[in-house]
């Protein structure tokens, strides 16, 4: 397109404010409005953003090319897409692994409704790791491969630990086992049990006369989150949690080590070293809310993954200027 | 589609051997027949495969699905593929990065005119790199990339070293200088001369009674190919050019370091170590030949790369499996 891609961002969490940022970065995009559920006039001054009510959303509709919804996946868009997917091309990040087959179906049938086109599931993982897991596969059709994630934080682990009586508050860092991805690298193709891949680290801060010894037995028995790892728990202090444990770094690793003519073993890797895991997922998605622009101008209409997109659509650039400089 | 992909093969060099053998490993695909410039019968004789004249490929329009064009690109490419994109659905992995606008002009002109799908260019560099160059530098719009080959064989280099006087067999190898890399990955972003990124290491057979100070000068001293470079030369027997340097290994690295945000540095990298480079380079070759066989059958015509396809259209899974399995 010849103007700038007006944008929305429905959410301000940190997801949100990566996005307000990343829009900065690229210069054929412009933030339009913030839509929130909290008070608009307390964020427009704290901000100096415009910032409007989420149910005003639907005055918009003429003033913005793409919505980018920054809600979370538990209750914020599967609630959220579907209904905003009628009304706006939109972008989201839904990252639910089980649940997309049948958010997919919900998306997919209000963006056809609306005559919108609607990216759902993307930013790393979903998104850049499963467009490599896709690639790898095809290319290597025999072989095995593996996905690693970390060191980094996960919010819903360091939610369980907060759940647990006796703690303050903590963080968790998911570790993949380093030793077993050299051993990838250098060509072995091991079945691994979940202990192997990754070890989980959790830093605890405690109530005060709380019992420490019960606090590490709860967290590290706590089954789904902890008790198929191994798990260590370090206590620290309030200051020590604000001072070095505040960033969100994330990342990981998509290896296919594959075999191909007599046994020649081809290894494949893709990796992210992020030190802020929300504002690298509010840049993917600035590059598909680019492609969902596109596509739309193009008369596309329905749910559109990462596996649906050809990549030229992320780029500012012009398909000459891809051949000509990137290939 | 509901059955086989049927494929020809154009030129029976190590591509197109690795093209045979990856037939093998996809089983939604069938080769046809290899067709060449040599004599059919002996080729026919020698393989076990079918095997035809090049000149005769026209009476195949109607039996084969894809044409694989597995010659090189200094001269057969650019005078094959634009012949035989008028004809029928093809594939290559044309890769002299600096011809390939005027390239894909040509081939574009011609499947436009036959109504065929031409996918140009794919292959690992260009091709896999290409992908993850577009893809790093539309997520990370500020940052710096960086792409390495190696440890791998160059068979351009390699060939200029048998061209020096006295010099009876030799092989060179490309190697990406690992220090540099490594401070890359801990988010330095260098502005790198070319021989900070890569050395060449030259394994050569000296004719009996040759002067080896003689040839390791010239060879280091080679405009173009090697005075760039810290260049080493080693000088080995027939056994053992033989025994230790037949294979064609190769590999590489894309790296975009970008920074997002407040100052946060984000790097992500894809890299390959493949022991085989023209069966990885064939492997990629077919999920493209899947890929062109899908958008003729939708009705798709012209010249198309790697920046223009969609990643589903690369699996022999459906996108309903591909969201459930691999998003």
């Amino acid at each position: 397109m010849n103007r700038r891609i007006r944008v929305g961002i429905a959410g301000y969490g940190n997801l949100g404010k990566g996005v307000e940022q990343a829009i900065r970065q690229n210069p054929d995009m412009e933030l339009v409005a913030v839509f929130t559920r909290r008070d608009p006039e307390g964020l427009a001054k704290e901000t100096g953003l415009k910032v409007e009510r989420l149910a005003d959303a639907k005055e918009y509709i003429d003033r913005i090319d793409v919505m980018i919804l920054c809600g979370g996946s538990a209750t914020d868009l599967p609630e959220q897409t579907p209904q905003l997917a009628k009304l706006f091309n939109t972008v989201d990040s839904f990252d639910t692994h089980a649940k997309i087959p049948e958010f997919y179906d919900k998306v997919n049938a209000a963006a056809l409704e609306g005559g919108k086109v609607s990216v759902i599931s993307t930013g790393w993982d979903p998104g850049l790791f499963s467009m490599n897991r896709l690639l790898m596969q095809s290319v290597l059709a025999e072989g095995h491969d593996y996905t690693f994630w970390g060191k980094g934080v996960s919010q819903g682990h360091s939610d369980a630990i907060r759940r647990v009586p006796g703690v303050k508050a903590g963080v968790q860092y998911t570790v993949p086992v380093e030793e077993v991805i050299e051993r990838i690298r250098s060509g072995e193709t091991p079945e691994l049990a979940t202990r192997e891949k990754h070890r989980r680290n959790c830093y605890v801060v405690a109530e005060a006369g709380a019992d420490q010894a019960a606090i590490r037995e709860t967290i590290v028995n706590m089954p789904d989150y902890f008790a198929d790892y191994d798990t260590t728990v370090t206590f620290i202090t309030e200051e020590e949690l604000a001072g070095e444990h505040s960033g969100m770094p994330h990342g990981g690793f998509v290896i296919r080590s594959g075999v191909t003519g007599n046994g020649n073993r081809q290894i494949a890797e893709f990796g992210l070293k992020l030190d802020s895991n929300p504002e690298f997922t509010a840049s993917v998605l600035i590059a598909y809310t680019r492609a969902a622009a596109r596509l739309s101008m193009e008369g596309a209409a329905g749910a559109k993954t990462v596996f649906d997109i050809p990549l030229g659509l992320l780029s500012p650039k012009s398909p000459e200027e891809l051949r000509r400089e990137l290939l």
